[in-house]
């Protein structure tokens, strides 16, 4: 998607530490705008894949994921992360490992809201090593749910995940996907 | 907002302790074709404030952000929980405290994203006792950034928050203001 590699471009900071920072229209201030063209964007990928809902997590995930709901017509689930006293047998879970944070959680989706009658499109900002879409999708299998596809705004494409999951033959569409970037030069080549 | 008076009534659980989940539409799932109607409710009722930016607070003011900003044409700024390392001069904060999780904690907005420029709408899912709605407002201050009100989708106004921010003269509209709720019985009251 031109338009956000062009952003990512301009305004994308690149630190130490394989962090990208686009807090200028993604992660803090957002842009609308960019924002209703991402949902549209995912929506002309995956129109003919029989989304049924749309599943992504909390909390930066969440306006990607309902800008794009609203072009499926369809609900969002976003998985929260748990406190100690929700992991009961209300909830799917799965245990996520954040190298972001250097840190494990938990992500629950209550067995109300996702089922075997599901088509769903899991929605993410940023797909780096992948745990939080393979928490995800690890979810979706025990809820019998079938995958559509995973659409990311930001792949960071070093970092393997993606290519991992798509190797494993999941559809993976990331609208900028980034092969390499500097943190000293702050350059950033996209795959073309 | 009468649409959403009957969700909350239809699929609204009182739990003790003042507790309303709208888990099936509002904050686990999302049903989009409502967040997308209360994003219109709120561009009908603050259309002529002349805002300039949405500001919310993550997470579960995202979604209904983002969804009235599209109507507005304005960018959505959220406010992050702070980690202690980002307790610096870039960033406008606030320290709320949580009554729902018992909790303190640190609300920050760049200072790069808001500024005496703006006239802000701010936005959130609920309003009880207030503390998070005056902690945005408190960095708005900060900012010399100007308010053009508040928009909460759901008040519990028999916790106060919102009557005592409107003495204040400040414009608060809640899509569905609550006078009581009973957990044992299941009763909800809608100020009318």
């Amino acid at each position: 998607m031109q338009l956000l590699k062009q952003r990512i471009r301009e305004e994308g900071v690149v630190k130490k530490g394989n962090v990208l920072k686009v807090d200028s229209f993604l992660n803090h201030r957002i842009d609308t705008q960019l924002l209703d063209a991402i949902g549209e964007e995912f929506y002309r990928l995956f129109a003919d894949a029989g989304v049924t809902k749309i599943v992504t997590i909390e909390a930066s995930g969440i306006g990607v994921a309902v800008m794009a709901a609203r072009y499926f017509g369809v609900p969002v689930v976003f998985a929260k992360k748990a406190k100690t006293a929700q992991l009961d047998d209300e909830f799917y879970s799965a245990r996520i490992h954040s190298f972001t944070h250097n840190n494990d959680y938990t992500a629950i989706i209550s067995r109300k809201y996702l089922s075997a009658e599901d088509t769903v499109l899991v929605i993410d900002d940023f797909l780096a090593n992948g745990e939080a879409t393979r928490g995800l999708l690890t979810i979706l299998d025990d809820a019998g749910a079938k995958l559509a596809g995973v659409g990311i705004v930001i792949e960071k494409g070093f970092q393997g995940g993606g290519d991992k999951l798509r190797a494993e033959g999941i559809r993976v569409e990331s609208l900028a996907l980034i092969d390499s970037m500097d943190w000293e030069t702050g350059e950033i080549v996209f795959r073309e």
